[in-house]
């Protein structure tokens, strides 16, 4: 047997867990119906202008490397989208082209993490900020969403878990919109987190994959917008508001004092020296979707009117149930339903989302993987037909194996 | 300023260097020849079958995530592959696509190294092997490419290394045909390095990514043909064979005894699991790519020709300069010739690389990156003009320079 590394086994990701075991029960003729992983796509086609640019690009033969950091056109377009919707001025050569956002995450848990370190986040967070924290050698100190009316983070838990940080505690990390809550924080409370960091000199994380598909009366503000003067990485891309999750382009956007974040822009730049190039046509695609300003608002204005009317609708389905509860969520495209485990014979979250694969064809997935294992992530991104059916046959499995 | 972690001082890569001021130069106006990148697109267009089976792609939507470990369908195809090559029966899932082969190795040394763990490899060697490896806390063991006529490596320097290796040498890697040099181990050599490697518990990882681009009378074996038992990780991929760099599609294909390999198998699958899915589109256009066999034959047949004449062309150019000195090359599309530094006014390789960008506007790589500080690697994929005048350049910048 091999030897593999200790860090090793935090690996993997609990969207994709059970994906094998749904493939294997779709080859062998049962219907699957898959929320598990959030994209899009799979419901709003790219948009045709998008596509076209990308056929444009590999018609030019743009199909060898291009420059490591990202080519120079699509860091400018991000530079400008950046100014026209928070005002931001923003050096192109202060942006990282990464495969994906999670390339990004990866990246900045090795730059960033020594073992023994620590990073901060609010729980339920995205699979990915523990597991790269983890595999560095980290450990993850959590918060709590509240959605209490008045707060939607626990920035007094924060702070007291901070207290005992020390030296250790590197960053502040979390997605807004949440995934997978679907929880905006505006504008007052992300002030007050940028003010937690600065007191604790800890980089703020700031994953704003989802910024324009916010709704039910939310105010997106980026952390841009509060962070004047503090280190702050932005994450974005061309997946979840474009539309365009199977690119795999994503991009990181450091802001702050230059004497204070010098050092790790440049280190981004060397770790995507490494692997030489991300996709080239996609980043030219990802360029022209960009500067189709007018068409881009008119398609995400769509599809952020659609999508709140499944979130709306798959919400209220859940919370008919008598076993889940669910808050309404403000963004991305996720519901994250508390299941009543103390009315139903499981064992875990995980087993219940292996027999409702098993039993009723519906890949969910479980909370515990988010850190709440007392959950279960639900995409609403489907017709409300496929939403309707999904949580019917969740409700009926749920009644069949209650006490 | 913000803290950064120790490891991540190691993040880098050599061959993209002098990037940066090469685009500033050639943005102020100045020609760049460009020899660093191996990126056989600049010269060679991707085939136009692939870039078709790549829009087809995009026009059928195929724009979403796709499975984390790579679509079925070209999974499939790189199994016969290596099936019609070199006679190998490998069942699809024990195949991994991944961005690049850098993104394998990135995976293999997170899953395979702790602090203190060490590998093996031969000097040159790729860069990313010692940075990806030191990166995870692991540190090199080293021996020398002969190339005296009998042997290509020095099978006796590395059986020696390893006796005081013990349970922290974890693996054995090399490209062949090796980047930067050229060489190319056959067959009874292979067979040994698989000897040494099974008696000291070692993975055998041969990165093959240019496989198919051998010459100068070099007979190419697989490392799976004499590896019967052994456990045994093959890395591949589109970048090269199949011309299209940009498209960052790499694969992992292990062999070996199911009881030795599953753990890391296991392993890959949950790394790629934690970034869902590499560039989907791209992975159909190297479906398509690999199910084109007799296209594909057409294609690389005449670009290896016309690789192999300009290699020769330009080693033999090389060679008529004083100061430098190279071996012919049987693989890939590199010249890493010896610089006679004694004889220059230089104080290393890299103030030699970055003279030259700002004095001649040709771009070389340094050797150091590769183990070997002496020696300068020139990409000699241009035409022979273009090399013409690069090697020209070269000289007469080297002449300026001596003592």
């Amino acid at each position: 047997m091999l030897r593999l590394s200790k860090r090793s086994r935090y690996a993997g990701n609990v969207i994709e867990e059970v994906d094998y075991l749904a493939n294997r029960l779709q080859a062998s003729g049962k219907k699957i119906i898959r929320l598990n992983r959030g994209d899009p796509v799979a419901y709003f086609p790219t948009p045709r202008s998008t596509i076209n640019a990308f056929i444009r690009a590999l018609q030019q033969a743009d199909t060898g490397y291009s420059y490591h950091a990202g080519i120079k056109e699509l860091r400018t377009e991000i530079s400008k989208r950046h100014k026209r919707l928070y005002n931001l001025n923003i050096d192109p050569d202060s942006i990282t082209v990464t495969e994906g956002v999670s390339e990004a995450i990866l990246f900045l848990n090795s730059i960033m993490i020594d073992e023994g370190d620590k990073a901060a986040t609010f729980r339920p967070y995205y699979p990915l900020y523990l597991s790269a924290l983890n595999l560095n050698g980290g450990r993850m100190v959590t918060a709590d969403y509240l959605e209490d009316g008045s707060r939607v983070v626990d920035t007094d838990a924060l702070r007291k878990k901070l207290r005992n940080g020390g030296k250790k505690m590197k960053y502040l990390i979390f997605a807004n919109p949440s995934n997978p809550s679907g929880s905006v924080i505006e504008r007052k409370e992300l002030k007050e987190l940028v003010g937690i960091a600065n007191d604790h000199d800890l980089l703020v994380v700031s994953d704003e994959i989802y910024d324009e598909i916010t709704f039910n009366g939310a105010k997106f503000t980026s952390i841009t917008e509060v962070s004047d003067g503090v280190p702050t990485m932005l994450l974005g891309g061309a997946s979840k508001d474009f539309d365009a999750t199977g690119f795999r382009i994503g991009y990181v956007l450091i802001t702050g004092p230059e004497k204070e974040t010098a050092g790790i822009k440049d280190r981004f730049d060397k770790y995507t020296e490494m692997r030489l190039s991300s996709n080239t046509p996609a980043q030219y695609a990802f360029t022209a979707a960009l500067q189709d300003v007018r068409g881009h608002e008119a398609s995400i204005s769509r599809m952020r009117k659609e999508i709140e009317k499944r979130a709306n609708f798959a919400c209220k389905l859940i919370n008919e149930s008598d076993y889940l509860n669910t808050a309404i969520p403000k963004g991305a495209f996720y519901a994250f339903p508390k299941v009543d485990f103390g009315s139903l014979k499981f064992r875990s979250d995980s087993e219940l989302v292996i027999k409702l694969l098993q039993e009723e064809g519906v890949q969910l997935t479980a909370g515990y993987g988010f850190g709440s294992p007392d959950h279960i992530r639900i995409v609403t991104l489907a017709p409300q037909d496929i939403l309707e059916q999904a949580v019917s046959k969740i409700d009926k499995f749920l009644k069949r194996h209650s006490r």
